[in-house]
């Protein structure tokens, strides 16, 4: 059972830095970007106002993380072949970029007619943090934002990338499973979420033994929740709260996953509590429609765009276009959302190995919304469901 | 019993902001930040691939928020002096910085000779985003970045956000309360955690009624936990795991916290499991005297650096340097970091209203780590209490 990022494929992953580099003619990369960091060294951490710096001089081959002392303890279960270094803190009375400078400097990556490889030029920090940009920094070597390669790079998932986010759906459709035995009229909903993702978590970690762990802060083992999309607040995609109370004819729209070695997979629903109405029935068979549509349409070698544009189409042939609010779907990953998108201004093409969530929605602000995610995989000649609890009305009636 | 911020406060915001843009002499600003956003706006949302956009042209005192088709349903909420604007989607066939640019022109704010605040050259966005920058975008108008403005604005907390910090305070508490019940010798450490967030959110809601919600996605309405902190890796200050078992004679740094209109608090504990050790007492001991002295430290009118300077030389007096990690505290608010540090190198003048953690910890790596963390308030003469949680060895020691 894998259960995280083996160091055989942090190895492959450092094989294909060369191969970026190579390609771009650049000597090496620094990297402040938790998710670029953690895909090469397997490292997660909680982001601070102290810069964490991924460092590599690719002829070499010397990969190195800069970290504060803080987590000088915590890196020592890194792959041999990623070394670290660590500086007092920040701000500190010298500016941890100055050490990032020295690291690069010791590493021979800053020299003239040399470029560097960066995800955005300094640390970005969210968190009270100042500090000068990279190309500020360096004395002679230029920089080049790769962002836009390594996303491309992660497009397409690994064996392991894939059986991660498979081992994740299960422990999200058991959650859901509990989330949906405990919706019932006069329920809070945190007490019906905080209850499934409780229950679904301890038994992931019973059954996956010692060896699970949860890879990155904020998450949970396992989890499913409404976050507000109850009654009309349904009709709100991206509703946040925890007071509402579920009520008799109800439409409730779910959210479950659980993360595996730091990986997630997507699952969401559309449920009824009650029996269904003609409109509520209306619309949820039109999802179930929808999303048919986006799942007989993905296929590799056709352009992500073109799964948009079918559905768009049916929203329009349907005359349901007003109901419309977002794309049909988006990559995933270790990410919630990655590129590439379902969505008629993304030209990528589709290939075997890309994880999408297909997600098409009707919003009727006022009445409700309905929508169904399912995370999919793209295989050679269509796709694979990675989620796979049922979509149809029955199942999805609470009586 | 205040549990969002008001319009009335955001007003004050605006007016803040208005000052802000007149004394750097700049028409109005462009952020892309979920933390300034929320500032300026108390909307909340789940960052994406979609950038959100802040607009504000001083002058004609006009402040606008552009969101994704996704969002227009959710910025109804929006204070009256608060208008929105919406996009139909990232990429889109017409990227959503076209947009931006169209709604900056419309607002008059891109022109000869003017200059927006920004803080940030383009949406930073980490989810597969990618685009121009500001700069680029606008045909007219310079950029200068306001981010470290803004920070220092944030810094002395008004009455409304001390209200809800020190709301958060009681619900962290309770769920410690619970954490520390729960914790016995062979328990998971999910377990505990799970079962105390759940109590105290509920107990929570029930309590504060139907005007409580959870404001920031991914956040819970009261939660403690160990995050691995457990045994030999307490010793590892930022940790991150879910499944050790507690055992007799380990200790345990925990953290606690809720969150009240996005605001939180911070409490963290060590507690030892079982009669400590002379060892265990000696270290338990220096971290309250280590933390007594910074607390005795504050005052207005000092700088930040002063608290890290005293605290530091106890480390060095008393012969334990060695197991020294980090700086003293961060001040915190809507982030759970925020700027200014106690540290060495921030010179921050402290001033009354600044809340701040106050937390020096001590790490013997292969033993165990030791740090308590509380939430104070910078008053005229000193310090005042927001955590309140005991922090001697009697009351830490769970037989």
């Amino acid at each position: 059972m894998l259960l995280q990022t083996s160091n055989k494929e942090l190895k492959r992953r450092n094989e294909k830095a060369k191969r970026i580099l190579s390609e771009k003619d650049l000597e090496g990369f620094c990297l402040f970007s938790p998710t670029y960091i953690f895909y090469f060294t397997g490292f997660s951490f909680i982001a601070t106002e102290r810069p964490i710096a991924l460092l590599f001089n690719s002829e070499k081959d010397v990969m190195e993380l800069v970290v504060p002392a803080l987590e000088k303890d915590h890196v020592e279960d890194l792959p041999s072949f990623i070394q670290a270094e660590s500086y007092p803190e920040y701000p500190g009375k010298n500016h941890p970029m100055n050490f990032v400078k020295k690291r690069i400097n010791d590493l021979g990556l800053d020299k003239k007619s040399a470029c560097l490889g960066i995800d955005s030029d300094g640390y970005a920090g969210g968190y009270g943090y100042k500090g000068p940009s990279l190309s500020e920094t360096l004395d002679h070597s230029e920089v080049e934002n790769i962002k836009e390669t390594l996303d491309k790079t992660m497009m397409v998932k690994s064996p392991e990338e894939i059986e991660m986010i498979k081992e994740s759906a299960r422990w999200g459709n058991l959650a859901h499973r509990l989330l949906q035995e405990y919706s019932a009229p006069g329920m809070i909903e945190t007490e019906i979420s905080e209850r499934a993702s409780f229950e679904a978590s301890m038994a992931m970690i019973k059954t996956l033994g010692e060896d699970y762990s949860l890879t990155k802060y904020g998450s949970r083992p396992a989890s499913a929740n409404f976050r507000g999309q109850i009654g009309s607040k349904s009709a709100i995609p991206h509703a946040i709260t925890t007071n509402a109370k579920l009520k008799e004819g109800d439409i409730l729209i779910t959210g479950a996953s659980s993360e595996v070695g730091g990986y997630i997979s997507e699952l969401e629903r559309t449920m009824v509590l009650g029996k269904p109405t003609a409109k509520q029935e209306k619309y949820f068979n039109l999802i179930v429609e929808l999303q048919d549509l986006a799942l007989d349409t993905i296929e590799p070698g056709i352009p992500c765009s073109k799964v948009d544009e079918v559905v768009r189409k049916f929203y329009k042939d349907k005359g349901i276009w007003e109901h419309w609010r977002h794309h049909v779907g988006h990559a995933l990953g270790y990410r919630m959302h990655e590129a590439p998108f379902f969505d008629l201004g993304d030209e990528t093409i589709i290939e075997p190995g890309m994880v999408f969530s297909v997600e098409p929605g009707i919003f009727i602000p006022g009445f409700a919304g309905f929508r169904h995610s399912d995370t999919v995989l793209v295989t050679e000649d269509g796709i694979e469901y990675i989620t796979y609890y049922p979509r149809d009305l029955e199942s999805l009636t609470i009586d």
